[in-house]
């Protein structure tokens, strides 16, 4: 049996989720059809709202619904330290750590030439004008241990050199090769403690 | 870090969805914010176009978009073999098995008066009259193994007690209390042979 042309579609646009197959697609699309038609319009409303309205922070291109992200706006939080992330992920993973109090610097992605994502593409020209202001004593990188993460750093790393900013980068705890926005609070804490100078 | 209300919004709606938690609520709508808005676009649109546009066919209840869905609407079924089941779900596992050539009925829900489930909300009443019409010579009840399941069978076995409709239900191989929509296709082909005369 073919599936209705509306139920095909959601079913094939469920697997747009992460961890989400045609089999796991297809139970979702029935359970809404069956017994949760108000919940999937509230989700559907939901989703169309936050992909159109979500922009980014002016400041650390966080993710952002006003000018500034609730961190940037935060006049408790030191601003001149700076975590560099790759993803809005990163950043929650690290708040839910409860280590952190200083701002951020989130990259969206991480130095890949082939991709196309180069200096300017993560907003590395703004940090590196915003270092030569004089506005940041200290930046922490917490870039991934990947190759991409490692040529990040090592643009940065680059950039700081000769100036009076403090660098260093979360080091104990984050595995080899792993995203940093699946590892657990405790170990993200104990990173950032065992922070070394580049 | 709290979420901002879109991104918490979007996270909490996801949970809607069945096997997500807000664990894995969190993770799909950054990765749709980070990496596809354009997916969650499609997705959005193709889920609010389900809920309202996925009807229930005029013959057997089960989901269509036109007046009749694509098995009742399709000449080479046997249309006077008809088998009951109690969820759009179900028909799916059935036809995947591809044992089954003939009608369905599709009751969206098992007797459970306590739930308001009752003759009527099931469709029983419509099945009673196409019985007694003589359009039916013979029904399969496909109800699970539940104690609804069970009411359900019995409700329909007593209805067409007195007729001459041959009445049975399918048996092996369908695992004690559990969903019918979880059971592969070979296991249902098997219980489709083995049924037996209520
Ligand atoms: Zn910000
Ligand atoms: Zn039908």
């Amino acid at each position: 049996m073919k599936h209705s042309p509306r139920v095909q579609r959601l079913i094939d646009t469920l697997t747009c989720l992460p961890g989400v197959g045609p089999r796991s697609a297809q139970r979702m699309a029935y359970h809404l059809l069956e017994r949760n038609r108000d919940g999937g319009r509230l989700l559907a409303a939901a989703m169309a709202d936050a992909m159109d309205g979500v922009q980014q922070c002016q400041r650390c291109r966080n993710f952002a619904e006003e000018a500034l992200c609730s961190v940037c706006a935060d006049p408790r939080r030191q601003a001149r330290q700076v975590c560099v992330v790759a993803s809005p992920a990163d950043v929650l993973a690290i708040e839910q750590s409860g280590e952190y109090h200083g701002h951020y610097f989130v990259l969206m992605g991480q130095l890949s030439p082939l991709d196309g994502l180069g200096p300017r593409q993560l907003g590395l020209d703004v940090l590196e004008q915003r270092l030569g202001e004089g506005e940041i004593d200290e930046l922490i990188l917490a870039t991934s241990t990947t190759v991409e993460g490692e040529a990040t750093a090592h643009y940065i790393h680059d950039m700081v050199e000769g100036t009076t900013v403090s660098l260093s980068r979360i080091a104990q705890g984050v595995p080899m090769g792993g995203d940093l926005e699946y590892v657990d609070g405790a170990t993200l804490a104990h990173a950032f403690r065992g922070r070394r100078p580049l």
